[in-house]
């Protein structure tokens, strides 16, 4: 591309390093923003430098807050006694949005992958540990990801927390609530067939 | 979405506020800048700020420029003769790429469009018939898209550009090269043979 000014050039370029965002929408995006008031711009750029200056994590859980304590953590009608382990904010999100669980979460920041240099000590496992040997907590629930990444994680977490005298799960895996058979894929299905549930169970 | 930070929700909603960035994109977005090291967030953000307060349009073509006249305005071996009238800068940046233009451009800053409030005193269209009234230019291209928005554009333009004394033309519409008939649209093909061209012209 020929820009016909650095700085817009220079804005391309950042917006272009975006996750999912190509050249062709960066110049989109940044000619939208020049067209918009300066207001808008400078809320737009303000409330990104506001968010990573006062940022904060969840001295409990590291689930992203504005306090040091998160609401959930902090909130007395949740189930203290059961932790839903968790990739990231997304999930809390996510498992929140269902309404299905009233117990707390803990915030590992990512899973375990060596391809992209993540290791056990890069994820908040240690805290979790921390968290386990207070003794009050009874579950971990391990709700991460169905990939390589995921199992690896539930693994490595698994021989960890076998020695603490807590119930460990993991979320059910199979087809979808809705999900048409022919569409799903072998490996679940299969799992799924492998795995099956009596019928009073998942009705 | 239930987010567990104020100052994650704000930027998510400006994040959204963006064109074709829908809430899920936004928060991916967001948590992404979130694990970059503050340096990139500020270069980020204070690239898009330097863009907003330092922009300049070039007095002549309206284009976007880091000087009061821009390159392609200020260079003497292009041919002021001939004016490429256009929409926005994307479409000077895809016309410059192709190499074949060698004159000068017209950036209107938009389409004539009722329905988004957009009319003709909102584009630079003035500015282009004083550009004309110096007796300088021969021949004036009007390169817009060929939507309902940038047929209206072409006949208003066409009824203020037909008193001076200027050849007017539009770019060619037909079958894309490497186009399959099969695949064009009807009423491209149907107008591609109601204007067909003499063999010698088209090869």
């Amino acid at each position: 591309m020929q820009f016909s000014s650095k700085l817009l050039e220079q804005a391309v370029d950042e917006f272009g390093r975006l996750p999912g965002v190509g050249k062709k929408t960066a110049l989109r995006l940044v000619l939208h923003l020049l067209k918009q008031p300066d207001g808008e711009v400078s809320r737009f750029t303000g409330s990104i430098n506001d968010l990573k200056e006062h940022i904060r994590y969840c001295r409990t859980c590291f689930n992203i807050a504005d306090q040091d304590t998160c609401e959930i953590c902090s909130a007395s009608k949740r189930d203290h006694e059961t932790i839903c382990v968790v990739e990231d904010t997304r999930d809390v999100m996510a498992i929140e949005n269902t309404n299905q669980y009233q117990g707390v979460y803990h915030v590992l920041g990512g899973l375990i992958s060596p391809m992209d240099g993540v290791g056990p000590t890069d994820l908040k496992i240690d805290a979790l540990l921390e968290r386990l040997r207070t003794g009050e907590v009874k579950e971990v629930i391990l709700a991460l990801s169905a990939t390589m990444e995921g199992d690896t994680t539930i693994f490595y977490l698994y021989r960890k927390l076998k020695d603490f005298n807590v119930q460990i799960s993991t979320i059910a895996r199979g087809i979808a609530f809705g999900g048409e058979l022919e569409y799903v894929d072998e490996l679940t299905l299969g799992r799924s067939i492998a795995t099956r549930v009596p019928y009073e169970r998942n009705n």
